[in-house]
């Protein structure tokens, strides 16, 4: 199945083949992420971002004016029709009928595949419910394909709120597709929900789920740390008593391997602390900046 | 009178020659309404929104960009000067001197006017006050010119919030250019204010008013929607016993002519069921998709 | 030192010579700000507004796109990451491997001289705390030079908030690059503070403190204007009192040279009346307008 006309709904519906070629094509595209490209010009992308975030829209954006194109829509949900009342449909409706490409990011599980449905055009999911984000999923498998080389053989640590962070569990989808060892740290209730560990145990993925870094991280390739926000816990105490252990700093990287890498999907808060940034193992900006070859790679593999 | 440089506050400012002129305009825009000429390559469009509307404002932002053309602007008062205490004069004298046309939408009636009178540059109406709302009933008309093959000798029916609704008040002084007739069909207190039906009935435009759809459907040809608002209603089971009379439903058209057309000019919330989407009736998604070939027509007309 | 790459902080980093060569850019940028060049052609301007500026905004964004270039950001700090939690440096960082340059409006002291430590690519102030605005400063300087003919061996008076109005201290400190005579106009605690004023006079800038405007007004060349908010006063009955001494109208000038300018950064309020617009010394119009041509002239000496 080829990467034209296609929506980007879930990772769950690409193949190891469609992610190589993506990370072929973002390759390409990085000697490109300064400049300009007329690929899509006359191409206009839609954003509609019913929950604001910016580092996902502006990449988005970045990349399509990179390729020559151009983009309209909104940032949040503020002062749109959708206040006046209007389906996500209808709204979708419209955007179909004035833009080449939808990127929709919404609160609502299941908002993406929906949209998807009502357009013709290519929709592409940039967030939304608990579980999707495949395009920060895809641009975390770069990460680590451009700077290891692969992603076969390596052994990745996930740490932090596994459970309600959407970007673990496409990326764990994702993971699924390479042959690696996938360590899940995190506190007992916030491990991924029954159904991503089904899928990924189907997909043959291996995993171990621990409550503390400690144990393996002297064996780690990769580490990816998301945020536990405060609110999940029922007891104050229990996550003031906990949230050390789920945060990275370069005093606990020293037993690191040496060519460990660290990645998160920024922003971050206090669980990856400022004194990382200088190590060998930061990786996380890098990560962000390849945000815009990614997704120049996306857009002109869907729409040219 | 040429379109170039002009300003477009009211519909009764223009002749039927006027908009037959825009309709051809828009027929041909269509076929590159998904593309992108370069007439308008250096020309700025300020976009004004002190009051939100999604679907104005990007179908206005993509036809600029589909013709080479750049935007700039606002999309709602917040965080603008306005908010500062600055004058709408010195906002517009601002965008004046920056763009080289402006569409302002704003809630006092008479904004447009009074911005085309400061600003050199052509400003266009995208809706201010309860009264005009030029470009939309200009869509409107080119939605029916476009699938009825004409206008004239065509039976309209308006039926919702007669009063209120900018649409309505712009879309009749709009038909008033054409031999039609118009059945108004609303509560008796949301009928049109009386200075516009002296204004259509000097203008020759032949209308009835109506408290129900029924006695009429079956000779329409074009069923135009509005929505009334709960809050026009001073007794809130007065609003319950008759807002079923105002809803159109696939079953409600059972008894109308094959070739009746509905439209709206969206957001709809639920006078407009989905359940005419799907019959041979449905022409308002095609009536908002029309809207930026129409837009850039007029924007070319004016511009270049 | 050349403009190429240069960040631009505060208005104390730049010397006669560098303003000279932006004066002269943009006297021929004026030939191309109503159409557009292809100098910045695939060049991406950032513009990263914490605090809301409609004006120095849109006048960016205008200018860039007229250059050709292409603009992302954001207009407020509504709904970004920082409201996430995200710190300064990291959004600066994403913004600095998306884009070529990177406009910032902040509202703490010293935002942009850290954002530039932070950032590899160029960084424009575009107001930051309360004491630097070098780009309004350049562009006042920029209107009185190109009005006037020259600087040097005016007499300029500057009316209002001398002590918050962060405009106020940049064009100081611009104006100690020349040799003019200063007049600062304000209540006693609202004169510069003295920070200013040791800078100004180790620059050896001539520079008198009054209270009032008759005294000085028919030898004035140039009456530059700030706003006084009301706010600033302790007693509101002291505000009351003094208000009408700091504001600008047609009927005060009156006793002004014929070729008195009146400058004000806008938006105004009240402290400049509008009965000024229409006397041959306002100039705050075409000042405005001139914002467009010196970003021009400015992005196109970083950035070309």
């Amino acid at each position: 199945m080829s990467w034209r006309g296609r929506d980007v709904v879930s990772i769950r519906d690409f193949t190891r083949r469609d992610l190589e070629e993506l990370f072929d094509k973002t390759r390409q595209m990085e000697a490109h992420a300064r400049g300009r490209l007329d690929l899509l010009k006359g191409k206009i992308l839609a954003v509609a971002f019913f929950e604001p975030s910016t580092r996902t829209r502006l990449s988005f954006e970045t990349a399509m004016k990179r390729l020559g194109g151009d983009v309209i829509g909104f940032s949040s949900a503020e002062g749109t029709s959708v206040e006046k009342g209007e389906t996500l449909a209808d709204t979708i409706r419209m955007l179909d009928s004035y833009a080449d490409a939808i990127v929709i990011r919404h609160r609502a599980e299941g908002a993406a595949k929906f949209a998807a449905e009502v357009a013709e055009a290519p929709v592409i999911n940039a967030g939304d419910g608990a579980f999707n984000h495949p395009t920060q999923a895809m641009l975390d498998l770069y990460t680590i394909w451009r700077i290891k080389g692969r992603v076969d053989g390596l052994r990745v640590g996930i740490m932090g709120d596994l459970k309600y962070a959407r970007t673990v569990n496409s990326l764990l989808e994702g993971l699924a597709l390479f042959d690696v060892d996938v360590y899940l740290i995190s506190p007992e209730f916030l491990r991924p929900r029954q159904e991503t560990l089904d899928y990924i145990e189907s997909r043959g993925l291996k995993y171990k789920l621990l409550a503390k870094v400690e144990e393996i991280l002297p064996d780690l390739d990769v580490l990816y740390v998301v945020r536990i926000q405060k609110e999940r816990f029922l007891d104050p105490l229990e996550y003031e008593r906990v949230k050390g252990s789920y945060k990275v700093t370069a005093h606990m990287l020293k037993g690191a391997k040496e060519d460990l890498i660290v990645l998160h999907p920024l922003p971050r808060v206090d669980e990856l602390d400022p004194s990382v940034d200088k190590t060998r193992h930061a990786a996380y900006f890098k990560q962000a900046a390849y945000g815009v070859p990614l997704r120049m790679a996306l857009l002109s593999l869907i729409l040219s």
